[in-house]
């Protein structure tokens, strides 16, 4: 097998998938060492540097597709087992994220005999914006028993501990918390479940999956010109979401800010990456009227566009009255009660994903929207305003909050660094 | 809103989403009445016909993702409900393969004070060769308990019945059998989602959901222009599954040939479907070697070559020898053990998915192949290959079967018909 022979099966793959450009086999290359895609007629990959002053994932344009993961530390593991980990991920999310295999050597390994260092499936593959974000939870810093396991309980943020519990939530352990997290995205599925696969395999003897997510759609833009997606409710989602051209909005509202204190400054920079598993009553949802859902939402359901008029990008008018002197827009609404002015100004930067998880035993699909949100502070960014939404959101009849998480994420890796390692120095 | 305002978000929509074209807002379409796509600077659906010989979604180059879903019919319902739901289902499926809305509305419905007769969340998205295909189960005819709910007993082909117990099957009732089948194949996974979601809601009353599954990446090529995907070992998968450009082999293979019984004349010139849960033991495949890996497949990893030698489409050698005299591809490989040589000719038409289930207990992701092949007799052309396969294949120490199922697949429907009309006549 030669290089340039997988660059054009590559070519021939991502067209017959629908991707705009192809590129070279990522495993070719890493096994023969030879930057074979130069040699190809105008081979393009998809890639998101990985290293840089903030994580990758966050806000960079919402790829289409989901692989979330979070892990928990084997009872066995030692701090040092965990920073090599930390160690090799970071290795293993710069050769993926740039379109190499997870390892050193690649799938298609030079010693026969041994166990490639990649398992292979995404051979020929475009990176399709493959982006991989870290994250760590409260528990790595002190179990749920209090045990500070790795020497880190002084290094805890403050607004690092547990989601509080929300009125309705109904929360799983199985979709819920863990040690470290880490998000893979990107615009081809299989590319972002060989990520989380092979970051799985790395972690063997040291940390295992505790629950992981698929998401097949983006229901949140962070740049400018993505389209508004649509959730399962069939409403566009998220379009008061912060965009990345929007740098003071995203300065103010998801980059943590300095501590000020030696001990917890690992962070400055960085951010908190919120997880939410929303079920949704889809099939009571369908049973409502046109005029009830959008009462419900404040927006069009065309048009995405709030009832007070104007298009999808125009301001809310939550005084504008209608016939009999109510308010157009419902105040309970889920567009007023998630809105800045009822929330202190505070904006999120989201990136949730429509899933789909099979059914259940009643013969309905148990369906619907894994939300993500990066914050400066989930104590002023999302606390409060779950707190009045479980309450009051009208919307709240329609959900049931089943998962939930909360992760610091360090600020961004530099060449030579491994994600996290100021908290270890 | 204006159709042509959704035309246009459309087609930044499907850039954004690596699609290569787009489409004017399906639901607009409904909604206003007027083909506004032709109005509209180029724009293209990606569609394939509904109504024809043969249902669409066999021979149709496979798409890129699925969700599939088994339904049983409520105890309440009667054989007018039964054919209420498949009149229902076919207008339903020809409507959303050609990018209109579920119902005669669409999602943006006139009466404002009426839930919408299309859930909405594919407005906007091009059906991305959307194809919806039905299967009808054996206990559609005849109920476990013998049963015959429909008066549907005598005509029941003498092949459509639960698929034997193989060695080592592992199958739960949750991924397992069905009254009634629907396969939805799309390039765009939201646009699969939707069409299970409308054709539930469409069955309510009538039939629920009994299990449903998503597929993130085809491993099956039906064309001969579509590159050979991955599977989650690694490999290259159904290099050898027929191509529809070999009419002759789908002749043969695939259509189900006159059965000389006015009883079950119904199903002549359809298929039947097998479908085949399939859990992957990717953690201890991962620790196999490279040349263990080989042996196993019986072809390369890289190129998906025979081990025999030459290119992916090489034919096989099995007579051949290596050193020490034991020959090349190994007799109990998977690649020997489901050769038609060792099969009495057969060939399968695949059209199989990689699946992620988030993870299990133990860690591991629950991942693994959902196996779908279309055939024109079971009891000739899966039952004898995977009797064999389970016992013998060193590939099957890798996998467990967790589900199974079996449905005859009715021809196609001619305009003003609907799908199996002839079974009820």
């Amino acid at each position: 097998m030669t290089a340039s022979g997988l660059s054009r099966r590559g070519l021939i793959a991502s067209a017959g998938a629908g991707a705009a450009v192809a590129l070279a086999g990522a495993g070719a290359m890493a096994a023969t060492g030879r930057a074979q895609a130069a040699a190809d007629a105008e081979p393009l990959l998809h890639t998101v540097p990985f290293h840089g002053d903030r994580q990758a994932g966050i806000t960079t344009a919402a790829q289409d597709r989901l692989h979330f993961a979070a892990f928990d530390l084997l009872a066995s593991a030692t701090r040092d087992d965990l920073v090599g980990l930390l160690q090799d991920w970071t290795a293993a999310a710069a050769r993926m994220t740039q379109g190499l295999g997870a390892g050193p050597v690649g799938p298609l390994t030079g010693n026969y005999d041994a166990p490639p260092d990649d398992t292979g499936e995404a051979i020929g593959l475009d990176p399709a914006n493959l982006t991989i974000t870290f994250g760590f939870g409260p528990t790595l810093f002190r179990d749920a028993a209090g045990t500070d396991r790795f020497g880190l309980a002084g290094r805890q943020p403050a607004a690092l501990t547990r989601l509080p519990h929300f009125p309705g939530d109904a929360l799983v352990a199985s979709a819920s918390d863990g040690d470290l997290c880490v998000q893979a995205c990107s615009d081809d599925p299989q590319v972002a479940v060989h990520a989380i696969r092979n970051l799985t395999r790395i972690a063997f003897g040291r940390a295992a999956i505790r629950w992981s997510q698929l998401g097949f759609g983006r229901t949140s833009s962070t740049a400018r010109d993505q389209v508004t997606p649509r959730n399962l409710f069939g409403f566009k989602d998220g379009t008061a979401s912060l965009r990345a051209e929007d740098t003071a909005g995203i300065d103010a509202h998801v980059w943590t800010a300095p501590s000020g204190n030696p001990g917890t400054a690992w962070l400055d920079g960085g951010s908190y990456l919120v997880a939410r598993k929303i079920a949704m009553h889809i099939e009571t949802w369908d049973r409502g009227s046109l005029r009830e859902q959008e009462q419900i939402i404040g927006r069009t359901k065309a048009e995405g566009a709030p009832l007070s008029g104007g298009g999808e990008f125009t301001a809310a008018d939550f005084g504008l009255a209608g016939r009999g002197g109510a308010p157009l827009i419902d105040p309970h609404s889920h567009l007023a009660m998630a809105h800045p002015d009822q929330n202190h100004g505070v904006q999120l930067l989201r990136r949730g994903y429509n899933y789909v998880d099979g059914s259940n035993q009643l013969g309905r699909l148990s369906a619907g929207l894994f939300f993500i949100a990066f914050v400066t502070d989930p104590t002023t960014h999302y606390i409060p305003m779950q707190t009045a939404l479980a309450a009051n959101d009208l919307l709240s009849e329609y959900l049931q909050h089943v998962g939930s998480g909360l992760w610091a994420v360090p600020p961004g890796v530099r060449e030579g660094q491994f994600v996290g390692q100021a908290l270890f120095t």
